[in-house]
């Protein structure tokens, strides 16, 4: 199978160094032509997980997205979510006709809250059988140190899923293969809520019983979420997902118990009692979890799942709503 | 409900400060003269947790176990499980007659293998509705500083453990009430020895990707386990345990991700390639994780269930199992 990445950052940079690492020589699409330059001479990305080397021979380095997408069969989406329908727009729906999609996007796209997979639908008529989800807890840190990690690849159609998946298996990644194409990726935005939620309950000076109480419970409404948003899904999985593994629990594990994280960092300023505005100034970006929050509420007017805890991090967050006061809230829900 | 406590150790401590923060006047067992003598004078334990202050006229300290038995209608048991049988060895069966028992002990008795109440039905006939296993993700010293932790009271008498969880509710501690009484014990057990493979994973140098998948994965494990064990039993839970809860996921987590556990150091020492011997002379204690994963390993040979993360982990302790090995096994089992 011929990869195409498109996208340069770290996520993209850790994606590329499995594949050559395996012995693919890959297409990459990397918008700054002097980025690229200094790619073939240094042989490594000035910006992001620098110190992961390649083979040169094993790169076809290009600005021209054309003709990234016209070369490759299967192309590994790696650009922030609020990025991707800019970068699609380059493209007509033709140029993607036949391709293999697979997403390697932790969100959803802001417009019309969408997964990438229905967005693609909807503009691109790409069925979801060509669709795969590429997700797990996977810092890219950690894939350029080699140590092991699991990803999971969620598709429709079996057998591709599976090709793909031993195309990015190395030594130091194992892969999992499922067809929960929805779930794994709404997973990966309710970790974000939670891993904010526990930032803020840091900031308030909980300890570590509660955050773990708090997490527990997290997992719990994430999982009572999915299912219930499978049900109203028109082609939802048809194995039973196994809501323990990597893609589900383990990335919120990963996510809410990372120090250093921009969720934790952000969530932690709202919790000492910053204003969404202000702690964005004052940090100069806002956290993955915010956008979450909204994106994960509107989904849920349809899904109704009970989210206590989701809906009152949502609160606090787009509402105005005291952290103290919600998460005295959120204290007498869990058990 | 006057309450006696058997045991003067941090927890023990810490479950008195409950009760007298909540205006119980408390009979204790303290079985040295000298610490009652310093307790009475000074208003704190010498020993343990000397950050709680208490009031001694709400305090009965006495080195005399027959006089707090005597005097008491509930006994909170709060010694460690290996001292627990020399401890009741003590006591002649008419002594317990009527009483209420509260175990606080994490861990199993070790001549038979048995819990707690299996060992006092055997030996001082108190029926399984006089007895309430107290449990949950509860680091005294986050009860000492009056940080919000969450307690589960598991019996079968269900009005009683409402009452007796009453008795325990306090501004900084929420408790939960269930009937899973050998499950809630099992998942104190259980918790430890996935405790002790994460610290062994750390000491191997496997990252933090890893150690989330293997925690989630472990977390299964031990669902699976505690399902397969209610059916061996006479008398199981009749309502469905909520295994995401605190006293099961939430402790399971806290353990786990605690650095500073015997468990984790320990596990640390075997990862780097300690023998059990050497890392026990070096660090001059036996974690709790080692005899769980023997209790486990020979109780699991009547449950049945598919434990590869705890067998694996019980090989390496007790067979001379190389870590690198055994660790080598369980990357191959998560998902």
């Amino acid at each position: 199978m011929q990869y195409g990445i498109i996208g340069s950052g770290s996520w993209a940079t850790a994606l590329a160094k499995m594949l050559t690492d395996n012995g693919h020589t890959i297409f990459w699409w990397v918008r700054n032509a002097e980025t690229i330059t200094y790619m073939e001479k240094r042989k490594h990305n000035p910006h992001y997980l620098s110190a992961a080397y390649f083979n040169p021979q094993q790169l076809r380095l290009s600005s021209d997205i054309h003709e990234v997408v016209a070369a490759s069969e299967a192309l590994v989406i790696a650009v922030p979510s609020a990025h991707a329908e800019q970068v699609f727009g380059q493209l007509v729906p033709a140029e993607l006709t036949g391709k293999k999609i697979i997403s390697a996007i932790k969100g959803i796209l802001p417009t019309d809250n969408q997964l990438l997979h229905e967005y693609l639908w909807k503009h691109y008529q790409v069925p979801v059988d060509q669709y795969f989800a590429l997700l797990g807890p996977c810092h890219a840190e950690e894939v350029a140190s080699e140590k092991l990690s699991y990803l999971t690849f969620s598709g429709k159609d079996h057998a591709s899923a599976e090709a793909i998946a031993k195309d990015f298996t190395t030594e130091y990644i194992n892969t999992v293969v499922n067809d929960d194409v929805t779930g794994v990726q709404y997973a990966a935005v309710l970790k974000n809520i939670y891993a904010l939620g526990a930032g803020i309950a840091h900031g308030l000076e909980y300890g570590d019983n509660f955050l773990s109480v708090y997490i527990a419970n997290s997992a719990k409404e994430m999982v009572g979420f999915l299912r219930q948003l499978s049900e109203t899904e028109t082609q939802p999985a048809v194995l039973t997902p196994n809501y323990a593994a990597s893609a589900y629990l383990g990335d919120l594990l990963v996510t809410c118990y990372s120090l250093y994280s921009r969720n934790r960092t952000f969530g932690n300023m709202i919790g000492k009692g910053y204003s969404v505005k202000s702690a964005q100034l004052e940090l100069n970006m806002v956290a993955e979890g915010y956008y979450a929050a909204k994106c994960v509420y509107r989904t849920n007017q349809t899904v109704k799942a009970l989210m206590p805890i989701a809906s009152t991090i949502y609160e606090i967050l787009w509402n105005h709503r005291p952290a103290a006061d919600g998460f005295k809230k959120i204290e007498g829900v869990l058990v």
